[in-house]
């Protein structure tokens, strides 16, 4: 279908969208009562749901794409698999066999490279098992618990929204049901999100709501926390979690990297490891799972310039802003540049990391049409974050998220300063040095202990730790009532002139303390594994049941394969020698010398996503010792020295040559390959 | 002091273990009662230590090493250090900053390259949440429990063996302790090791054990399992563990991995990744902790033959053979290929991973004379075990387990095999098909169910699983007594000649069914990484406060740093031209352009352990560009070209070159570095 067409469908659905985004835009500036606004932000994103479906439903015929197909392979060829299968398995837990793990490990070797080497980051490499306290601070023991209830009998769970959300638009549905309690309903399912476990558990009286699986009563609401709780150590004592995201082991170690970094800023600390989260419901794979690899940058920064920024600037990016979301606009394209001067993006260095996910992307095999840069609205935004945009790609589950990119401000530092007393912060030397006025209050300690005796101790430290503004209202009261009353640990005491006075004092300060803003690229590892695949998924022209995977040389799992012609013996010590030279210059490879016929292995091949393969066969005998070089995609083939095949390869893998360059170099090999049939 | 002064005084200790090592061969080989077998262990292990003390307190004294000196700098450098210590910390837990984080990432890298890219082993990454059953029939369940006992009172934990022993220490040590009950308790202290929780609860009554820190009373004992225990999915009914050895997720995975390598064995797995234990008392630094990454490789195999053994077999390394444990005799140097001959090492294979190791653990930095091969002595192996080496390093805690190189044999794969009735085993051609005889019960369907009704079902399933010899029983007793009574899931019944028969038939085989031995090389990686700080920790001779770590370019945290002289600003282009370069070239790389003389700052990444430096100075502005490169270890500087500097710095840091070779090509760069208060 030709676009105009397509936008002519997609028009008025756009136009509902703008109508809603117009009426939460202005019952936001009116102040509208919270209830009115949710309302109207659910019926924006049902609005936005039905035109990104008939968006999806309307793309190309020949985006068309068999999951079950592709999920058969990755199961077949044992990319992944669910662990424990053999014990009845566990579901959202996913064992990546050589396949899977090779690919996976190739895609955090580049990461590695593209963030931690060129932009010299501080790796850190911190405990997955974290003592409660430090998450209390971080907001997550209390932001990470969800509802539920239980059958009182078989002890089944359901999340408690989902069952009462479940419930009430049953009966919404009933033909008898009343107009009047059909709207009640609706109100409720609007304000649902934000209810109390109290609330809730009235609307399950009120309803009479049952197990809707077995109809036995349910528990009343528990609190469920995400996270996977443990102890630490023998006396069961120390609470314990499995982190549910690296961040927080960079922010706890702030203060020595800030060392290591000589206390300058900015710099950025990057972790890649294991978080856990207890899903309630795992499903779709490996894009819901209990356990999963992230690859965490906290860049922490006193100014949103980036120097770096020119250089990504003409970067062309698909930007679906939250503006263009409100008025059921498509996503646009424009370079980054562009969406950082208009304001689109709000600054400079979250710009660089957003041209920064992009460029790391599409290496790692992610189809550029397939990736989207969406913005936050301002009611999904965490309440400290100042601008957030996921890097989504879009896949047969529709758009998925796979890359947060975050400005969180100085939340996280703050909190864990609030928590431990420790000053998370950095010092800024001032451009010239700054006159400052110290307040503060001078205890005649010798008077106060005579007069107070063993509170003498608490007094001296309150008066210490007086703030400003305590200190002023003392200075007030001393000279105009004479007297002061002064809260202590021990109790409240009067102080007067004698005992304490008031003095201000001019210093010279040459720094400033600064808490640090932190952008955050937070990369989901086995989303964006799980997009790549399905991006490099095809089928041969002329053969459905021949799949393979077009994965780039530099993330795919093998980068060559050394196949004898057949099982002839004379074959043996050249593929030998191949696998040697292979090795010595750290190409990894997988011989297969197994029966079958040459055409059969290649498709075997192109299964793993191997992009090169190496035939040796009768020619190869003779000398000079040739071999054939196929490339997969186009199943090309040339003719070269086996001398010269490992190097050749190695540059191919490294990107360092094109396969058209080899083509140009080399004499073709012309042996048509029988594509039909081959993959039985 | 001379190596025969040090015999000399080592004598009489070789002689008294060489003594008991005979005796308990001795009581061993008369199958004398097992306490007493116990009790002469129990002396043997305590005269090789004290052997072992002397050894080390003679070494040389050169040798000698200032560990809270190289504690200083790794926590000052950030290397490691204790996670959330701003929370106040938790023992038994590191975080890992830039310099051991690269440290760790480059040593595994390395790993990757040795074993899977070389051997190309099958590598995996399994989950880390493990459901019980499968660590049941591992033996993870009961073996891993301690037991422990509380303070009623302040809930103090004491591990239970420890707190007897300690008690009953004291008891004996007492002056007025009868010579009976000091020989009985003495008795005890060997026994204990293996005593029930029953035994040993007499045993805290009998000597009214109580809290040695508080007095209070003791709990019963309490089963403590070291494995850190969760629940999986919010119903609270899956128990998990977080896995205690990354071995299980391989073994769970066997048929997979076999189909992969396309049914054929020999084949390798291999897995890197976090295993966790709930150490009752973490100690040590790194070398006891409750979070660890381990590299493990399972090699299947059905021949201890291994075709690459000859490759290795002129490997000279340290082996301290059981045999030369028990007789009080030095470890010895010889190859492996001796070592195998001789039969000191059980087969090739288990020897070529031995080399492979030995190499491994070369390259990465660990000192050859400070790194042995210790069998475990039959008492100390797990009863399926047939051999079983490790890998140790002498570190100041004296000798330190790092690698694990054992044969499991067939152990694994036949528990999870009964646990789960599915078959993990492997079929082998057999060279020629062989006749084999087939014995089946056939049963008389419509009789056994016209008889017995409702119960026909048991007794069919009943007869089509009697194993061989029950069918031999069963033909016997129908020809001879014309009855058999068979038993079945709903009770016993009467068998007879028209309800079933036992039929024999020749069938012709091609494959046989093998369940492969399993070699595992185990490497506990934050271990290995302690032992090569040690061995690499340095002074400069005249100024020990400056202190450097001598590590291989292959594992260094960074290659290289990039000085400028001074703040000039004329130096700042070529610093990031230099910096640019050396990213493009993927060299790891620090600007240090902090204010600071050159010295210091030379200090400063010698304590990093950076083995080259680029100094950027006034001859650098100059046509043509040129800057100094500088060697760590022997502080050498040549002067070569700006533009050729990072391809050298490259190639030195793959070990394509040496030092020497640079120093040959390139003019010596003359000006004396001060090293004397360099580091202040």
């Amino acid at each position: 279908m030709a676009d105009s067409k397509i936008e002519e469908i997609l028009a008025p659905l756009r136009a509902n969208v703008k109508e809603q985004g117009d009426l939460v835009r202005k019952l936001k500036e009116e102040k509208a009562p919270e209830l009115d606004v949710k309302k109207a932000v659910a019926e924006l994103k049902a609005r936005k749901k039905i035109l990104e479906d008939k968006e999806l439903s309307l793309a190309p015929a020949e985006e068309l794409f068999d999951r079950a197909k592709m999920e058969d392979l990755i199961k077949r060829r044992f990319f992944y698999d669910q662990s424990f299968a053999i014990y009845g398995g566990i579901t959202g837990q996913f064992d990546f066999g050589p396949m899977g793990c090779a690919l996976k490990s190739n895609m955090i070797q580049l990461w590695r490279k593209y963030f931690i080497l060129q932009e010299q980051m501080l790796e850190v490499d911190c405990s997955i098992l974290t003592p409660e306290p430090v998450l209390k601070a971080s907001g997550h023991v209390e932001r990470f618990a969800d509802l539920m209830t239980k059958d009182v009998k078989s002890g089944e769970c359901f999340r408690l929204d989902h069952l009462i959300k479940a419930h009430l638009e049953k009966i919404k549905s009933e033909k008898n049901t009343k107009t009047e309690l059909k709207a009640e309903i609706e109100d409720i399912l609007v304000k649902l999100d934000g209810m109390t476990a109290d609330e809730m558990s009235a609307l399950m009286k009120r309803f009479d709501m049952k197990s809707p699986v077995s109809g036995n009563d349910l528990t009343p609401p528990i609190e469920f926390n995400l996270m996977f709780n443990t102890q630490i150590g023998p006396s069961g004592l120390v609470k314990g979690f499995l982190r549910p995201e690296t961040a927080q082991g960079i922010f706890v170690n702030f203060k020595r990297l800030l060392e290591f970094n000589q206390g300058r800023l900015p710099f950025a600390a990057a972790q890649i490891g294991n978080s856990f989260r207890n899903e309630i419901s795992p499903r779709s794979g490996l894009l819901r799972v209990r356990e999963f690899t992230m690859c965490e940058i906290e860049h922490f920064c006193d100014s949103k310039e980036h120097p770096k920024f020119e250089s990504v600037k003409n970067t062309q990016m698909l930007f679906y802003s939250a503006n263009n979301q409100e008025q059921g606009k498509a996503a646009e394209i424009m370079t980054i540049g562009n969406a950082v001067s208009k304001g689109i993006v709000n600054n400079e260095t979250l710009g660089y990391f957003m041209a920064r996910i992009h460029l790391y992307m599409l290496a790692v095999g992610i189809d550029p049409k397939k990736l989207r840069f969406r913005q936050h609205m301002s009611n999904e935004m965490a309440h400290y974050a100042c601008d957030c945009w996921d890097a989504e790609c879009l896949s047969s589950y529709g758009w998925i998220e796979c890359v947060g990119c975050a400005d969180r401000s100085a939340y996280d530092l703050t909190q864990h300063t609030k928590a431990t007393g420790i000053r998370l912060a950095a010092e800024k030397k001032l451009p010239s040095p700054k006159q400052i006025e110290v307040v503060e209050a001078i205890a005649n300690k010798a008077a106060i202990g005579k007069q107070f005796k063993n509170n003498a101790k608490a007094i001296n430290d309150a008066l210490s730790s007086l703030e400003p503004a305590d200190l002023e209202l003392l200075q007030t009261k001393l000279e105009i009532e004479g007297e002061y009353i002064l809260a202590t640990l021990n109790g409240e005491f009067k102080m007067t002139s004698d005992l304490v006075s008031v003095k201000k004092t001019q210093k010279t300060v040459h720094v400033e303390e600064i808490i640090p803003s932190v952008i955050e690229p937070s990369f989901g590892v086995g989303r964006i594994l799980y997009c790549i695949l399905e991006h490099n998924f095809k089928m041969r022209e002329g053969d459905e049941q021949r799949t393979y995977f077009s994965l780039p040389p530099t993330v795919a799992p093998m980068k060559c394969a050394v196949l004898p012609l057949s099982g002839n013996i004379e074959f043996a010590p050249f593929v030998r020698e191949l696998s040697q030279e292979l090795t010595n210059v750290d190409v990894s490879h997988k011989v297969d010398d197994s029966s079958g016929s040459i055409g059969r292995r290649y498709a075997r091949t192109d299964e793993l996503g191997v992009p090169y393969a190496i035939t040796v066969d009768f020619d190869t005998i003779q000398e000079p010792h040739s071999v054939t070089l196929r490339e997969r995609d186009g199943m090309g083939q040339v003719r070269l020295l086996l001398s010269e095949v490992p190097s050749v390869v190695r540059d191919l893998s490294n990107s360092k040559i094109s396969w058209a360059d080899v083509e140009e170099k080399y004499p073709k090999f012309e042996q048509q390959e029988n594509v039909k049939g081959a993959a039985a």
